[in-house]
């Protein structure tokens, strides 16, 4: 048992929750300006909340560790990431909001190109148009007939980019991937049954074999994406949900499928897509009579101008969320969080494994001499420099949902 | 194992080590003032004390977590209270400073109203007066009669609260509560031996039917307190203690039973109780040359005036505190710890999850900027923000108690 099995002991109804993710919002100061994105933003309301919150940075995964956004949420909605891995092949299917059900196999697929002696010569095929990777997912669909008492997926994500999932009885996912992670070799086999550690593994291999080897064939006079790699093979099991561990009804507000995906992982509701910004506080809104006690609202464009390595980008999406949040101030939720799941540098143009800025907003929320939102201010807050899963506990705190410990 | 592991094979003999622990003393800005008690505080002496020590904030128990004074007590002292869990049972036998043996089966009871259906109409039987109480204690005990090769004890506490502690072979706390956590229901049945894990469960839950079946016979024809609600089975173990942990040879000054209580729990001297906080001072200065290589010295005032809501009397009674140090300073301790167990903010009324401010001094206690002994100003602190539990193994290394580690 860890801390976050505590709070499910003490969980206990209580106020409500709000919070607001900026994607990859933690920083670098650029080389030019001496700035992070947070400090070259006007973000006035960012500012007057800081001085009116608890302050402070977290670290999402752990030290060193650069988050993916599925471990970077996770984090922060109290599920420490090495307790509750989410394999790629999971993932994968969750980020096309893929139903998956309990005991499917999934796996992350990649559309490659080969040479004629079979081996790889590019892995992500020219990271082919995801035009061609929908029409190349049907061909291969319309050709590969496995025989087993179950179903099989193939599901485009983007570019080269798919998803496999099988759907049966007494499924293993403990396989090796078929990835070999470099070029200039061919695809690793599958195993042998003999190399595996269950009857059960060797079925799955043996299926997997079989549609590996008939999708190869469907592809053959496809250029450049002839081949196919699978790796991250995961069976899918659902998680205790945020309303087991934490006694919270939950309200998922994103765009974009992974995060709506892991969101209903977690048993969230999932409201429809918001568009833009202004869109995701129509939904805060629109929603805010609903029957929830925790609100996720997801921004994604702080993580895509730092992955486009474009500070400006960043610091205008920072602004534009400013500019909305008297929106969500005017409902009063009784805590709210601000924060990102990870940081994503302008200057790296990556995800990284630096922390990030939070403030926590509620009537007990002990203050601090911070009164701007950004990275280096923030290292003087109340909240100090903590791991991000700590986050959760300490939102149902200042919600007032969680009892005394012991006498 | 974890790092308080690794004190034990380090520890090696030092110097002394003075916890003073005012209970409670974290606190939050006042609404009307802005500021804590703490803030408000006259107190030269712990302000030259800062000056000259090692700052910080420790989080008791954990993110969120509202620790008990049995749990942040138990952290102060170097035991993580998620490993080191005691049960609401011991520690409400602990509350009275009962002698429990190890085996001991203990629980915590609340006299009740139950109506005509024998439903309960209050779990806490409109908190009757400590008198009633011992009155009902002593008709229960001249009444039940167990038919087992044992012992029985039910001993008052305060108000609507008691102690049951059963002693004698095989007991069994896999038992569940009886007290519903509700009114307008009756109490539960203690569990059918079908229903239980274990032989010694089966015949722990008879012994517990028979004595309520008992109990209520007595209780009758009283009103309010017609009934009896037991909660928090535990058999009491003794953990090792701060001598076998840590080699600590440590004294109590407490004068307020749960105290006593955890700190024989522990193994330590348990000094008479003294009066008032002059009283504790000299208690200090009386005991000073007993062998000893630990004192622990508890202030309950600031507690109970936060529990009361009384910011001003929170302020006074660390006025008070403040005022006799230099008594305590001038015994030169190696090793000067003065901290919390939890905060007890006076706008809350009740015990809170903030961080608490600590300050160490000792010789090679590394200085920082902090000159104010209080909340905010903590935070710059050498110590930083860190889990309660880490203070044991500060102090041991300060008193020079800890060999290198490693060649």
């Amino acid at each position: 048992m860890d801390t976050t099995d505590l709070w499910t002991e003490l969980a206990t109804p209580g106020g409500r929750i709000v919070y607001l993710v900026m994607d990859g919002l933690g920083g670098l100061p650029s080389p030019d300006t001496g700035r992070s994105a947070l400090e070259m933003a006007e973000s006035p309301n960012l500012d007057d909340l800081a001085r009116d919150s608890s302050c402070g940075l977290i670290e999402i995964v752990g030290p060193g560790i650069t988050p993916g956004s599925g471990p970077g949420h996770l984090a922060l909605f109290g599920y420490e990431p090495l307790r509750w891995r989410i394999g790629r092949g999971v993932l994968s299917a969750l980020g096309i909001d893929f139903p998956l059900q309990p005991g499917d196999l999934a796996a992350r697929a990649n559309f490659a190109s080969l040479n004629d002696a079979g081996d790889i010569t590019d892995r992500r095929a020219g990271r082919i148009p995801t035009d061609l990777n929908r029409r190349l997912c049907d061909k291969i669909k319309a050709s590969v007939t496995l025989d087993f008492p179950g179903d099989y997926f193939f599901e485009p994500e983007s570019e080269h980019r798919a998803v496999l999932v099988l759907r049966g009885e007494g499924l293993s996912d403990d396989l090796p991937d078929t990835d070999p992670q470099q070029t200039g070799r061919p695809p690793v086999d599958m195993a042998p049954a003999s190399d595996l550690n269950s009857d059960k593994a060797a079925q799955s291999a043996r299926l997997v074999a079989d549609f590996l080897r008939q999708a190869h064939a469907a592809l053959a006079d496809e250029s450049p994406a002839n081949g196919l790699l699978l790796r991250g093979f995961q069976r899918y099991e659902r998680p205790p949900g945020l309303a087991e561990r934490f006694g919270l009804n939950a309200l998922c507000l994103a765009a974009y499928p992974m995060y709506r995906g892991l969101s209903r992982l977690l048993g969230m509701e999932v409201a429809p897509s918001p568009e833009g910004i202004d869109g995701l506080f129509d939904a805060i809104e629109q929603h805010w009579h609903d029957d929830f006690d925790f609100c996720f609202m997801h921004v994604k464009g702080t993580d895509s101008a730092g992955e486009d390595g474009d500070l400006a980008r960043k610091a205008a999406v920072i602004e534009a969320v400013d500019e909305q949040l008297p929106r969500l101030l005017s409902l009063c939720p009784d805590v709210l969080v601000i924060t990102g799941d990870h940081s994503t540098p302008a200057s790296m143009a990556a995800h990284s494994w630096h922390p990030v800025p939070v403030l926590l907003r509620a009537r007990h929320a002990r203050r601090d001499e911070v009164v701007r939102f950004e990275e280096t201010a923030c290292l003087g807050g109340a909240l100090g420099l903590r791991p991000g899963w700590h986050l959760m506990g300490l939102a149902l705190a200042h919600a007032h949902r969680l009892k005394k410990f012991g006498a």
